[in-house]
Parts: structure tokens; sequence; C-alpha cells
């Protein structure tokens, strides 16, 4: 069978299995752990707290082309896409190791503009970059691993296996600009202005939610995942991970404004199934959930909750409770499309 | 400037410079922090023990070609490289994460065997592969990452920057066989199966030292490297490291007999420069070199020592002290040859 045919989630979980069946619980390494691959980031024990770890591959013509960018904001962009699996744990980022391929006719000041957009929003989080690999290699690939903990002797992290019937699912922010932000530089749309700086904003220089994951931590939450692949394609993986499903009042899901008006029928698309917007997607109690509404400082919408049904399926139902279908739900590698 | 310009030593000096100035001693991650880019790992005051972690990327047509190695093999000989890293620190490797980009063509079998090599290797260290990523990409490339410590409380780690004048310079192990075997399977050389078997081992299934690499800071060492971009190479970032120089007594420099059987005249260079052999290179005062000889179940030699001269300059002398002259010295990526 080809990787093709299996799919990328597939794949992951048939090297999940094959790495835990390894396991050897009289190594130190084992006993310490609490969660290896499957979520956003690995978790184990330290002495004072949790340790995290995950680790991020953006490679040219998969993950982005040379043209749609500049290499400051590939820098950027693909350290915010591993943030936020830290965010997704609700832990604190510390040390990022950079392992970069790229071409011998690589301009060095471009390789100097990627790594100047990681350390600018490296600081921003007290991320010290403090190792990595440099080789040639015939396109561009950035691997990215970035090492947390949770914050302070907290000994409590967010994962997508704590999802309970009963919970509400929430999202934080707006969701459907980082799609519509590709959507328009592959296809060379025109938008306002502002629409436009809006789009690629949301594409290109995305904002992890560390502080908000700490405080899904703080108030209580247990369960969350970032959203990378799209709304209904990562809660998804909650529902899988917790052994439950969702449903989705479609016209609760926030649609970014300016993907709304600019998108038209695409927007609800674009906001469900478009991917990137690294906002976090959570459940848990009404209260809870309440108490994360006032505590936080982005938006934070109700859209659904989990129910007992087929495990891992997501319905979507519109104003009047009637089902909705829509057809692709996210990215996934290896797809044929 | 291009990158091929600059070269791959030249490029990891810049970008260790733009990391290193952007750090921030307000923040807990720089103020632990004891080492950077620019060892075989980083390093930092975990709470009772020194935290390690190293990456290393692993690229098709670049570090390894389909043909010349079994996916198994791919998987074993890309972990031990990265677990020599920790062992050139004298580190515990703990945990791995790999990422992995392969075409989606690709037979699931052979990522299964890859991931078979590497869990071989893991399983013998104690080693958990707790994460990871997996995307499609026009060929294969194999990030891993190690995170590791010092054994027990140590708070000691073997670094590239302790050497000083009148320390000798020791090796483990043999030389030169894990250049012979790309040199074989590259130019499709016929030799006798035991050489042929032994440099095949040597190329594709090295045996990181791990084990040597705590013995060493048991015994009072306080410079090691390991040795993959080849003696004369790795010496020299050593002494770059240490602002010495060192001289080599190349009558001293043990190369695996196999090696020196049939490769006659360039037995001497594929020991000097080949490369990725993985044994430890290190320095140390005359009795600490003895403490080690006896402590270590695999061949110690001593090989030259650190002198005072211009920075990172390596001499080779032959038996009769005279300077004698090797042309190429080491790989180096982005380097034209």
């Amino acid at each position: 069978m080809k990787v093709s045919e299996l799919g990328e989630f597939g794949l992951i979980d048939l090297l999940a299995k094959m790495a835990y069946s390894a396991q050897d619980k009289q190594k130190a390494s084992w006993q310490q752990l609490i969660m290896g691959i499957g979520d956003d980031a690995a978790a184990w024990y330290g002495d004072t707290s949790i340790q995290l770890a995950t680790v991020d591959s953006f490679t040219q013509d998969t993950h982005f082309s040379l043209g749609m960018a500049s290499w400051n904001e590939l820098g950027w962009k693909a350290l915010a896409a591993n943030l936020s699996d830290i965010a997704a744990m609700g832990g604190v980022p510390r040390y990022a190791l950079v392992s970069l391929a790229v071409p011998g006719h690589t301009e060095v000041d471009d390789v100097t503009a990627l790594y100047k957009g990681m350390i600018e929003l490296a600081q921003q989080f007290g991320v010290a970059i403090i190792g990595g690999d440099t080789s040639s290699a015939p396109m561009v690939a950035i691997n990215i691993t970035i090492l947390g903990s949770t914050r302070g002797q907290a000994q409590h992290i967010l994962t997508r296996s704590a999802a309970k019937p009963g919970d509400k699912v929430a999202v934080t922010g707006e969701l459907g600009a980082a799609a519509a932000g590709v959507r328009m530089l592959n296809r060379k749309l025109q938008f306002s202005p502002e629409a436009t700086a809006c789009f690629k904003k949301a594409f290109l220089h995305p904002y992890p939610r560390i502080a908000e994951g700490q405080l899904l931590v703080e108030q209580g939450v247990k369960t969350a995942i970032d959203i990378s692949d799209g709304l209904i394609s990562d809660l998804s993986h909650i529902c899988k991970a917790s052994q439950v499903s969702a449903r989705i009042e479609i016209d609760r899901v926030p649609i970014q404004p300016e993907v709304k008006a600019n998108f038209g029928d695409r927007a609800l698309e674009l906001a469900l199934s478009g991917g990137e917007d690294y906002e976090l997607l959570f459940t848990g109690g009404t209260e809870v959930i309440d108490k994360v509404k006032k505590a936080a400082s982005c938006p934070v919408t109700v859209i659904g909750e989990i129910v007992a049904d087929k495990i891992g399926k997501i319905t979507l139902v519109d104003r009047k409770g009637k089902p909705f279908n829509l057809g692709k739900t996210g990215w996934e590698h290896f797809a044929t499309r």
C-alpha cells in the first residue's frame, strides 16, 4: 500500500502504535511519559512541572511556495505554527531548535531574513533559539522543535482526549481569514486594501494563542487543540481521541467579518475547513466556558457541543437544527485532491 | 552572497550570532541556558540535572541515496547520528521526536521498516519516540530531535570549548570504515565478504558511543565532539571553540584494519577526513586520559596534543615530526567540490 492510500492520519496512527508497542516500562523515559504521539505536543513529568515538546516541518511547495511570502514571513509563520502546538497544550514555550535545509544558490540575506522573522516572534514569548542543523537540499525545508513546560508548577495540560458528552465546544477568535489569505494569494484575487491586509496577516503572520492556552488551564479546561487542519478536521481529532462525537451549529461559527463580506456562500467553508487559523478549539462544562469568556481578552464563542454518537463524527446543523452538509472537511497530507 | 559561498559553518556562525544577539536576560529560558548553537547539543539547567537537545536532518540525495541502504538501515543510521550528539555531550538520551517527509507514492512498508530501524536502536538506550510530524514532500527527509540529560544529578557536560594547550587529543575506537563503506557503495567496489560486511556495518549501522560519553564525564574529561564530519574537521571545531590549535601524529591514528588492508595509501585520508565514524574525539590531561583508557571497554588512542598556535589550525606530522599534507579535510554542506 502507498502512503497516499493510507493517508497522513492513518500513517500517524500506525507509527504511533509502533512507537508505543516498543515501550519499556523499566526505563525512566517511559515511566515519566504522559503523552506520546497523537496530541499537539508530547508531555512528560519533569521534576517540578510537566515538560512539552513538539516538532513541525514546513517544506517548500508542500506547506508554502516561495513566491507567496517573504522570507521574513516564512520564518514567522513556521515558528508560529509550532508555538501554537504548545498553546494547545496550555504550556509556556521555552526553547526552539531550527533545522534548515536550503539549496546552495539561496541568498544568505534570504536565510537571515527567515531567521529574523523567527527571532521577532521568539522574542515576544521569551523563546531562545538554542540549536539546529543546516544542510543543503534541492528545496527549502524548515523543521522546528519547540520545548516548553507548564507554567510554574502546574501539573495539568490540555489534551485532545478529555472531552465528555455534554461539554460545550468553544473557539477563540474568528475563523476563515487564513484560508482566505491562501486563496487570495494562490488565485491572485483582488480585495479592498483592508481585506487584503487582513487575509495576508491571518495567513502569514498568525499570532499563537499562548496566553489563552495558559488561561484555559487556569480556568479548568481539560481539552483543547489548535486549529491547523481546519475546525471540522481538528474537532474530529478531539472526538476520536476522546471517543465521542460533536454537533456544531453553523450559525454560531465566528466567521471573520472580512471573510463573510468577501466570500459569500464560501465563507462558512473557509471558516470550517480552511485551516491555519491557529485559534484554540476547546471543550468544557458551561461554567468553565463562562469563566474562560470572562477572563479572556479575545472573543470566545460556543459553537456546539460534545455528544455521544459514532466516534469521531461531526454533525453540522443549521439554526433550525437541520443537518447541513459540507464537502471538504480539512487538510490532510498525502490526500489526493 | 549565496549560501554556497558562505559555506555551512559560516552560515551556522552567522545564525548563531543572530540568535544570541536576540537574547533577553530577563527571561528564564536565557537565564538557564548553558550552551546554545555551536556545540553537539544545546544544554540548559533543569531542576536536578542538565537538559540536552539536538536535532539533525537526513535528506535524500544530500545525506543518503535510497539505493545505498535499506529503509531499516536508514532509520537506524538517522537515529544513531543524532544519539551520537548526545554521546558527545556525555549525556543520557531520553526522548526522540521524528519528523518524516516522504513522497505520497512511498510504500507504507518502507516507512514502517524505517521506523523499525529507529525503534531497534532506540530500545537499546531506553529512548522513547514520543512525537513527530508526517508530511508529503518530493523526497525523503528525516529530521530527528533528541532530548536528553546528564546522568543522575551530574552538573557537568562535555563541550567543544574547554580544550587547553598541553591536553592530549584522544579518540575512541577505529577510524575510516564508514567512509570506506560510502566509497564501496558509491563506486560499487568489491572486497572480501569480511571487509564488505565491516564497511557496510560501519556506514549503515553505527553504534553511538553513549556509554563512553558518560564515562568521559565521570573520569573528568571536559572537551569532546563526535566524529561526524571527519577527524580533522571535527578537531578544528574543538580548536576554534577553544581558541587553540592541535597537532596530530598521523602514525598514531587508529585506522580500522580492513581499511588499512584494502585502501592502501588512501586509508589515512579515509580515517582523517572520511567522517561518519561517530567515534568520540576528546582532549584532557595525561592522567585523565589514562583513567579513561583503563575504564573504557573500547580502544582509546592518544593521537596528538592541543597546542597554542593559530586558532583552529590542525597540523599533521609524521613519525619524524615532519609536517604532512592532506588535501581534503572533511565534509561541509554547500561546499563546491
